[in-house]
């Protein structure tokens, strides 16, 4: 509980104004959570058509949901300028790991020992600050995937992607030069974008994969025609993801067969891209494909692909963008498959706060400057992580993930099974989860009535509802949920 | 002038701790600038060697060339961790607008009614903060280029340079329709990363240009080999940009001959493109070539490139990452130039704080979700960045970057003038600062000496120094960089 008073020096402003400042702020650190949703307007409510109608002025809002006050939104509460006070099971497409004004990142930002990291963003490849090595160990390393224990801050998610698929393609072509230096006309031919200083490498990736936005990253996805249409894009070979059947008990048979055809086809893509002069020099893959519509493969699955790749000499990155973070209630997903090997690149973002990746010694870049841009990352949200990877530890909340998760998906089993013809496929994994609609409308109508009930959830995929709740979601919020769904439901 | 105080719930905290803490960050606020620069080890020295080889076991740390003590900078004086203090003229890469720890930024910072903004980061696209617009109004909008009213916030400068090519793609592919929806083969084939989807498109870039480090800015970016090796590339027709002699008072013919040869090459390369196949929708260009060896060209050529855009039918980028926020005693180096109409896009990053992007009406997209990510920028930037337009504004900073920068200049050419076989090519604007030097070991070997002297400046191109100072620098900064330079003229 935190007290920040402002007293400033005479003559600049009203001490006691100053002070009312600083009250409201200490009153909504300490606010409560509300103990249930209260929707008092349609939402977008008024105020939030107005803010977008402004908005719309400078930039394309067609995707905007409504606006929010975050100063008054707490925990797993969401409260909209209309004064809508939502449950949150979207969290932001799943990037708020503890919820909203958290008193633990509140204390950090307001401790003064951490200001200065706030104020000087520096460029951190060149000039990084005093206490930032350690302050990576504390945090990143702390909570690495077992067996990585190189690690790179970058902005955002898509940047993370684009500088490990850099690290794959530098370890390639490392290997395929056995030693030797890069040779002149690497050098020259590389600064005219040809070949063979920018060789005809390419990435293997999935059907309904998404990785990011930019040209690289953007490569990888496949997601919506609005992510890609009109955007020239590198043609990388592009296996299926194998498409499960649930219950996944009474289908086993045929999900294994499914997710043999895939690990075939990838091998054959490889070959094939091998034959035509463009080899695959790494598998980019989410351990489950979020935007793509929540789509599992086992463990199974996992482990052959990455046996292909080390077959190949192909790196193997793993894309925890949207699934790290604990949000599994292991701290990566991947975790969940017993791999032989560490992959050789696990980025991350969102839930993170700050996004980079992990990667192996191999992919590690031999000469300095080639990972590299001005801020790559921004220290500051390293603080803010190492408040929320602490609040991880002290409260148990990976344990916690996996109970409130286990709780969250009976809740969707049992509806299933009383609507059986609306609902299908339910499936999750700790704060992720998910279940399927009959088609995009009917998934549609129900996110908006949940909406209107007072829970705010998404979509993904073509017809299936998405939950991503935060890391501090317990079993009460489940029960809101619940009450809301079946009323929904009733309803349909 | 702001006092934090923190004061802790019984039992979460010994008071007086916070208290010390509370005001060693009130000392550090108020502390002066230092009036001369102060070096007391090797630079690096051994704090800084001993961090650095704790960074390096998880990352390539070739680059870093001292850690900083982010707590005791103050305004245009860095100090590393070894207790160095320099005069900073290379600032992050340029990207400080106003000095280390100013007052204004610490006040934004400790405001209680900020703190939510870095609290919980939004997804900016679909549910922004109450804030959002007015304040993009009040910062981006109120200092955009002239005849440009639209804007997109993004992460960093490759994000923005990616982000505002695809607003040229679809512009581009949106008149090639003739205002007919996309077609289903359009729409299949997108996912499938080929064509009509992804059509065949390019970017006409120029050599020594450097516009980020992702693959599509990449594909832009021709300066240092490190950048580029191994890394595949869309091969994009890349023109010559002008090397201008200096001074240029006594090459006007020459200069101008050379600029008309590379707008007839940026002609040629764009009816080639068209020919092959692969047309230009996007003309990307830096209005002063920065970490290619600051060279500067005439407003007649961008006004020239402008022509060939217009006719062409082609988008027209200003890449202003380095040189926009006032850097050059205007708020964008293009308003030098006196275009007849805005550019279609100008890209803003480092000392704005936020990444981003401006944009004429034509370039924006008709569909929601087309330029988008989950963070889209970060609105604790847009906080950070107000308090720093407002003192631009405050303290007349434009102008007087324009009069120190002209003070600037004045010294080099000067020093060029005593020490003709060391220096040529004096040049700059505002800020932004360079001279030339034999060959790329001597100009190493200045930078260095002037480090060891207390003077932090930059290099950049084959054998520039670049000098990057904030909008704070004053003449009396000038000055002591003069003595340095001079002392290590006479030295070399």
């Amino acid at each position: 509980m935190i007290i920040v008073l402002r007293l400033l020096s005479p003559g600049s402003g009203p001490v006691s104004r100053q002070l009312r400042h600083a009250w409201s702020c200490y009153s909504t650190t300490a606010l409560a959570e509300p103990s249930t949703p209260s929707v008092k307007t349609a939402i977008p409510g008024p105020k939030s058509d107005a803010l977008r109608k402004d908005l719309d002025i400078i930039q394309n809002t067609d995707l905007v949901q409504f606006f929010v006050d975050y100063d008054r939104s707490v925990g797993n509460y969401i409260v909209d300028v209309d004064g809508n006070v939502l449950l949150d099971l979207f969290t932001q497409i799943a990037s708020i790991p503890l919820g909203y004004n958290h008193p633990r990142i509140m204390k950090a930002l307001t401790d003064p020992a951490n200001l200065s990291q706030f104020a000087n963003r520096p460029a951190l490849g060149m000039f990084p600050p005093a206490e930032f090595g350690k302050n990576l160990s504390e945090t990143l390393l702390s909570v690495a995937p077992p067996g990585l224990n190189q690690v790179q801050t970058m902005a955002c998610g898509a940047c993370s992607i684009e500088n490990a698929l850099k690290g794959a393609f530098m370890a390639y072509r490392r290997r395929e030069r056995g030693g030797s230096p890069p040779t002149q006309q690497e050098i020259d031919t590389c600064l005219k974008n040809t070949p063979p200083g920018c060789p005809k490498l390419s990435v293997l990736s999935f059907n309904n994969a998404f990785h990011g936005r930019t040209m690289g990253a953007l490569a990888l996805t496949h997601t919506k025609w609005a992510h890609k249409l009109d955007f020239p894009s590198p043609d990388w070979p592009i296996a299926s993801f194998p498409y499960l059947k649930y219950p996944l008990e009474e289908f086993v048979e045929e999900n294994k067969a499914e997710e043999t055809r895939c690990l075939a086809e990838v091998e054959d893509k490889i070959a094939s891209a091998k034959r035509s002069g463009q080899p695959v020099a790494c598998v980019a893959v989410e351990p489950m494909q979020c935007e793509g519509g929540d789509h599992y493969a086992s463990p199974q699955f996992f482990q052959g692909l990455q046996d292909i790749c080390q077959k190949n000499g192909i790196a193997f990155l793993l894309d925890e963008v949207q699934t790290g973070a604990g949000a599994t209630g292991k701290f990566w997903l991947h975790e969940h498959f017993h791999l032989r090997d560490p992959p050789n690149l696990v980025t991350f973002a969102k839930k993170m706060l700050t996004g980079g990746f992990y990667y192996t010694p191999d992919m590690r870049p031999t000469e300095g400057g080639r990972i590299f841009n001005t801020w790559i990352g921004d220290p500051s949200k390293v603080v803010l992580l190492k408040a929320v990877l602490d609040v991880i530890r002290d409260e148990s909340l990976l344990e916690k993930t996996k109970d409130t998760g286990n709780y969250m998906l009976k809740t969707l089993m049992e509806a299933q099974s009383q609507y059986p013809n609306v609902l299908s496929r339910a499936r999750g994994l700790g704060s992720l989860a998910a279940v399927d609609f009959p088609d995009g409308t009917s998934r549609d109508k129900m996110v908006n009535k949940l909406r209107s009930q007072g829970v705010h959830v998404g979509a993904c995929g073509t017809s299936t509802m998405r939950l991503r709740a935060t890391l501090t979601l317990e079993r009460k919020h489940v029960d809101v949920f619940a009450d809301r769904l079946h009323a929904a439901l009733r309803d349909m």
